[in-house]
């Protein structure tokens, strides 16, 4: 077997994994595909040497096929299509109030503990979701961030013929808007990337480019002046913060996606104002998980369209690269058979 | 008639008021006692000149007796006791989305238009609601901030048994604390003043002084670690914003209470990481007035040790003075009918 090392210093390397003992309540699984995700760009960047243990596979966007499991598993059997919801929750804590996927001792699997770019992936048996046999493998990888982007809409309590606004238009900002689309809600985009713009429009969403295009005006075109019932924040940068409080209307929901790791600048007036509400939303939680195979199963998403690229793991160096260069990029796929 | 007129420059005079005509829908009130809001400082310390226009009488939590319906007016007649509640709506904006009490268009009696620091008052009947006979006047004028406590917790969603923090020991801070806790809530209260934590300590609230302890500890304690499920933002300074995110459980709620007029540092990353809601709050609906009433008619809150000082309308100026230097205050009412 093949895995992908991060060796810190923006290096991967390729080596013989090792196949570790199949612990109870675990499973092995043939890897097919993982999606490289922002937060995998992040690490390659160093900015999380401190979090991963150098040297470490990492990845968390994965489909595979269950090939062993422990003696006490029972949820899943060898033969069988998965993705994998990658959180291994610890000690419930007081504070969790029972949300386990957010729990002050959750472990991320794929950056807390080793991930998935690799050929064999031990995972415990929890964390599997059945792939439908008709769904490809390589869609399958892209349960996990359609499972945000579901998780995301969910929170926002967005209801059919709403007006959303997606504030960044990268893979998970779009997931986000074709899940909201497929609800009914009336959707617009703001991504500054050009070809990223091109892309949205080609799936058939409303864009504006806030770099040449006053934001609020267009929301309030877009809009008949009714303003957004619900705004998504997935750029991660002070001007979409500044922008989020402008466009709902009286009542409406902001829904935190981004990742913000500085405060930042926030007009609180306006939540006081016109009564706003700021949901955060992080991960996902099982149900999350059945509602994005069940919408990728059926087809109404264009996800293949999301797919930048497919590349053998053994070119892993060579895609983080790519990734690096290439903003306007959506999802990479490591095909972990072609090592 | 007399009225305080606010001259601008941190003056009142008293004056020989102007009894309007009763225009259709209106209704003249004898004004009783009319509360000195935070607004109403604001507007003393010159901060709202180009919202009042001088000279104005202001002030917008009052008691009264109906003494004069204009003819199409059937829902008061004369000596009836009412609170006002001083909202009237503008023209609807699609944006408001039916929130006629923080519509675009909404004008607020007291600050926009003429208030109640005067011993007649014209109102629209539509503002009014009735006093139970039993209810003192003066307990009367604080139906509207408490109205606005009503809101706040009814927008926090709060629910019996929950632990909750206020952050502001002033008149509405308190308010809340005292709403929150006859609703079952277990309260404490953040508050830097003495003597203010003394009121709050002497009306049966825990409280935490935020210049001696650390509040996120004192939570923990508090909470047997599982920390608040509801925060009542209402300091309005940085501080309290920096500590807001820092006390709630995973889902917990944060009510935007306070004004803050410039934009502030937030950790939104906190709002992501324990999927927090920032849930804004902004004066009150009729429902709010009318349980308002009812808890100040059924005696269950301590409201008169809420007021600091009830002075004759002469004094006004006086008044503004002393709460200027006394940040410790609470309440502090005119006597409309001295002057």
């Amino acid at each position: 077997m093949k895995a992908a090392y991060y060796q810190g210093n923006r290096t991967f390397t390729i080596e013989e994994g090792t196949q570790e003992p199949l612990l109870p309540g675990m499973v092995r699984l043939k890897v097919a595909y993982c999606g490289v995700c922002g937060t995998d760009v992040h690490i390659y960047h160093g900015k999380m040497d401190k979090r991963v243990q150098l040297p470490q596979v990492i990845g968390h966007e994965v489909s595979g096929e269950v090939v062993e499991i422990a003696p006490d598993v029972t949820s899943v059997k060898a033969g069988q299509k998965v993705a994998v919801r990658p959180l291994q929750p610890g000690e419930a804590d007081p504070s969790d109030n029972g949300n386990t996927h957010i729990g002050k001792n959750l472990k991320f699997i794929g950056i807390d503990s080793v991930g998935g770019m690799q050929s064999y992936w031990n995972v415990p048996a929890h964390t599997l979701h059945l792939l439908p046999e008709a769904l490809p493998l390589h869609i399958g990888a892209l349960i996990e961030p359609l499972a945000v982007a579901c998780h995301d809409v969910r929170m926002g309590e967005l209801q059919k013929g709403e007006y959303v606004v997606v504030i960044g238009g990268g893979p998970i900002g779009l997931l986000i808007a074709l899940v909201a689309q497929f609800k009914g809600a009336l959707v617009l985009i703001s991504e500054p990337n050009a070809k990223r713009l091109e892309l949205c429009q080609s799936l058939g969403l409303q864009v504006v480019n806030p770099m040449e295009t006053d934001v609020v005006k267009e929301v309030e075109s877009f809009t008949k002046s009714a303003m957004a019932d619900v705004v998504f924040e997935v750029s991660g940068v002070q001007a979409g913060v500044q922008v989020m409080t402008q466009l709902p209307r009286a009542r409406g929901r902001i829904v935190m996606v981004a990742i913000h790791s500085e405060p930042k600048a926030v007009d609180l007036f306006r939540f006081f104002w016109r009564e706003l509400k700021l949901i955060g939303a992080r991960v996902y939680e099982p149900q999350d998980f059945e509602e994005a195979i069940r919408l990728a199963a059926s087809g109404v998403l264009p996800l293949d369209k999301l797919i930048t690229q497919v590349s053998p793991l053994k070119d892993i160096q060579q895609v983080f690269e790519t990734i690096d260069q290439n903003p306007a990029g959506m999802k990479y796929l490591l095909d972990c058979q072609k090592s």
